[in-house]
């Protein structure tokens, strides 16, 4: 049992030491040797829980999924309407791609062409947001003349936009840019003020924690 | 004279093969053998040209700023209001992002982590935006409450992600999902609808010719 653990803990080290340099790096110059001294962990370990460079990369992936899965349904159960939900989800998942190397990597893997047949994460995250701005139509939401396809285009543009600077310019990550870009948009994208939209998301002490704390080396 | 226009001829294969691979592989990956034997030149001519690959680098950033300019003040020129030279240039940056591996080069290397102490496009591009912002305020085409800050973060964080984006999937390239960007946005930006702004630029046929005719490898 205890040996369970362990090997939980160092599998889960490895991914995060992994998404470091694919955040930080890129896919490319991430080596296995590069990892495992990371993650303070023999090659023989790492090559016990991981096959390949790929196959670290998908499960940092599928990680990094996860958690904007878990933050988008957490914004949905806390959120008064589905716009205010949308607004939450992107305002916490730009503080989570500051915080999290495992979401950092998981997008920048999206849209790395030197990582052939990736993606995944870009399509997902387009799906997520494009159901969200369905749901805020059918509950009346949307200003009359808004196609919640081009709303859908602009917001996962501007978001991959934010992670893409990011990665050249923290301050594209602070709360403050995500919030001006909301303070913009909302007033297209709403069918009343009266919903009373909160453009800064749901506040950056609450925010901090899943990201922050979810995914950290523990021996780095 | 003919040995001048020969290595200006082959300086500039060299730029455009080294973007190819800056684009498609990312900066990492491009070595200057791969450089040279994609351009069909030999290393020593690679190095009397280019001292390194940060010096080739540096390069087709500088020709990507210097065509996106081109086309920034050709759509000046041509649209009749600051906001349709602002949609005109980015619709044109769009296709020429699809077209022209220097400029999809350039942006790139703004945003790759790996070539540290880059993000000059990123500013640059940031910069210009702004410019077009604030001059439609000062010609009155903005909405009353629109902040040009906050547009241009919007603006500039949305073409970010589409060429992010489009490099993992080229649908993101395409004109007309530019269009359902600008559609979206310009009733939220503008200061009145008779401007008669139109959300899908200056047109294809037109658009094509800078970037694509540009930027190719003569022998490629």
């Amino acid at each position: 049992m205890v040996k369970q653990v362990r090997a939980a803990r160092t599998r889960q080290t490895l991914i995060v030491a992994a998404a470091e340099i694919f955040a930080d790096e890129g896919y490319v110059l991430a080596t296995l040797p590069a990892i495992s001294k990371r993650a303070g962990v023999s090659s023989g370990a790492l090559h016990f829980h991981f096959a390949s460079k790929d196959s670290l990369a998908a499960e940092v992936e599928a990680e990094a999924a996860e958690s904007v899965r878990k933050l988008a349904e957490r914004c949905r159960s806390e959120a008064h309407t589905s716009l205010q939900a949308l607004v939450d989800t992107t305002c916490r998942l730009l503080l989570v791609l500051a915080a999290d190397p495992v979401v950092r990597a998981g997008f920048r893997l999206s849209c790395d062409p030197s990582r052939k047949g990736g993606a995944e994460m870009l399509h997902w995250w387009h799906t997520l947001v494009h159901e969200l701005i369905t749901q805020a139509e059918r509950a009346g939401e949307l200003a009359h003349d808004v196609s919640p396809e081009a709303a859908t285009v602009a917001v996962v543009a501007a978001t991959l936009g934010f992670q893409a600077a990011g990665a050249a310019d923290r301050a594209w990550l602070a709360a403050e840019r995500v919030a001006q870009f909301w303070t913009f948009i909302l007033p297209r994208l709403a069918s009343s003020p009266e919903h009373g939209l909160v453009p800064t998301g749901p506040g950056v002490a609450r925010t901090n924690s899943p990201g922050g704390s979810a995914h950290t080396v523990a021996n780095s």
